[in-house]
């Protein structure tokens, strides 16, 4: 995707294959910065404190994990420490135990000499596919947005960012809307701001006027009342994990907007790419939802007025804060799947294995 | 209500009945200040810029602003002028037109030179009514809540601030709260932070760690969860209007945790004195929803590092957004409405005329 007038992916591996690069998402939208991965435990903090964010992204960025730590020790031992230690790191997005356990498979089948190499060859492999795979969901979206489009502005919410931030390139959620305002449809994006991160607010609308695409923030709690209103045509959103039964677990909030989207008849689409499908469960309770810390609600980061990035304390001394990560959207609320292997509905999710 | 160990109001005259005194909410939770407001034209600045705020308050502060107006200039066009400005300052709110018609009906039917002291004994009038009515709406609301009380830790969760800030004094939302924990009772408070002012998380958690009832602030987006968890038994939110049919306006974002309570069997009650019923309308779309400058999204207030209030902004330069104040929650979702005369069902409101 573009930045300003030069093309970026999200992550890519340093030519002689040793290190990473990413772009890092936490200093966004208010500044631009690469940063340097030059070993596992880095990885590992870049992933944990949403350097690299998204569950196609962490999934790609774990692959990378692992082949620094191959650099550094191709033993068995250390490849299934380092395995273990990467899932470890968040919890809820399937992705990243997928990408891992595929890694670990590939390479443990290897001799320990053979694995440094495999391993970054390997990584390479899973954000090419994970390019390809939003490429055609981008398409597989794009042919919804046109059912629904009237020749006038066609207003589409999101929730989080499941942009190309979210992934390698082009994102889940919003790859069909780069699709259809780049096929020259008036499309019109709602972006909730994501509180506690902010993901809305700092990256999918950064996403979004980078390519041009117009779009206006809102407040999370603003989402039902454009619904009720009729400014909604359409709602996408990524996910973290989709069961098998189609329960979209997501970035928390979306559960609510699927509610309002339900409500007031409006089409509620998840996109994902097959590896956010996790085949193992059709129970959402058996989704380990992450708690992360309540100084993310209680500290919010912004630019102040000199131009310096400024965290500041939003809530009273006294009061402490709670931070569930992510929440269940019953498949009975979601419309459909968008996958690389096309639009399914919920409880028809099976045949896209 | 206490703040440290003082008795306080949110409003209150001059004894001589020449200035009124606020408590600046603006200010809260990281400064305590009280402002003095000497003119129609500083009352007006004030209910606009949310120094006063919550329903009830901003009914009996443009009475207050009446008094200041009769002070400047007691004529029957000057009456006329400054009651229509005061409606004018936020159009969703009813109290205010509900306080400000009581006021100029009995002023108007007066000499111009008895209508000084006149208003200032009729809005203290409306504030003792108000007090009164929060009160009789917290022993009502404390009835519900030991029905439903179990002897062990009991969840209410509430949106915005509609504690004693909102009011003169007790509250609506919270009053009922007050009186559970001063009874004894183990009630704990989800407190959402509300944005894009975030008056729960400023105001709601303030005045509950105030009073020393336990309490959690969480974003928006984590009601649905906690919810979906059962980490809820109960929903009490205040209302900007209600319509006769029990449709209830209040804060953005109210409408979707209705619709998750909703959704997991939650009861969900709207406390309100009965001036925040709107008699004229059962038609939910004659409600004026107030759209608020998009820099209330844009920009995030809150305690930096060295002490001082910063203003951050949270959202690209390239970006705008969009600021809808209030939704409503059709009564379908809607359990009861707590008045000062009782709880009725939404479409038994008529019985509280």
């Amino acid at each position: 995707m573009q930045v300003a007038t030069q093309h970026f992916r999200t992550i890519w591996p340093d030519a002689r294959c040793k290190f990473v690069e990413i772009i890092d998402q936490t200093k966004l939208p208010f500044t631009f910065e690469i940063a340097r991965i030059e070993s596992l435990e880095q990885m590992m903090h870049a992933i944990k404190t949403m350097q690299v964010r998204g569950a196609p992204l962490i999934g790609v960025a774990a692959a990378y994990g692992l082949a620094l730590a191959m650099l550094h020790d191709d033993s068995d031992d250390y490849l299934q420490q380092a395995s273990q230690e990467l899932i470890s790191t968040r919890p809820t997005a399937v992705n990243l135990r997928w990408a891992v356990q595929r890694m670990h498979t590939h390479l443990h089948a290897l001799q320990p000499q053979q694995r440094n190499f495999a391993a970054w060859k390997e990584a390479a492999k899973i954000a090419e596919e994970d390019v390809a795979q939003n490429q055609l969901i981008g398409q597989h979206g794009f042919e919804l947005i046109k059912k629904l489009y009237k020749d006038k502005q066609f207003n589409i919410l999101t929730h989080c960012n499941a942009g190309w931030l979210a992934t390698v390139d082009f994102g889940t959620a919003l790859s069909p809307i780069f699709v259809a305002h780049d096929a020259g449809l008036n499309v019109h994006v709602y972006v909730s701001e994501t509180r506690p991160r902010n993901q809305g607010a700092a990256l999918t609308a950064w996403e979004l006027a980078q390519h041009g695409v117009p779009h206006t923030v809102i407040t999370d709690n603003a989402a039902g009342h454009l619904m009720q209103q009729g400014l909604v045509d359409m709602v996408i959103v990524g996910a973290d994990r989709v069961t098998t039964n189609g329960d979209v677990c997501n970035k928390i909030g979306t559960y609510l907007k699927a509610l309002a989207a339900h409500d007031n008849n409006i089409p509620f689409y998840a996109a994902v790419p097959t590896p956010t499908i996790d085949w193992n469960i059709s129970n959402h309770n058996e989704i380990e939802i992450e708690h992360r810390h309540g100084d993310e609600v209680a500290y919010l980061q912004g630019l102040s007025a000199d131009g310096s990035v400024q965290s500041v304390r939003v809530i009273p001394k006294e009061s402490q804060a709670a931070n569930p990560a992510f929440d269940v959207t019953p498949a009975r609320l979601v419309t459909g799947i968008i996958t690389e292997k096309g639009v399914f509905a919920p409880n028809a999710l099976k045949n896209c294995k």
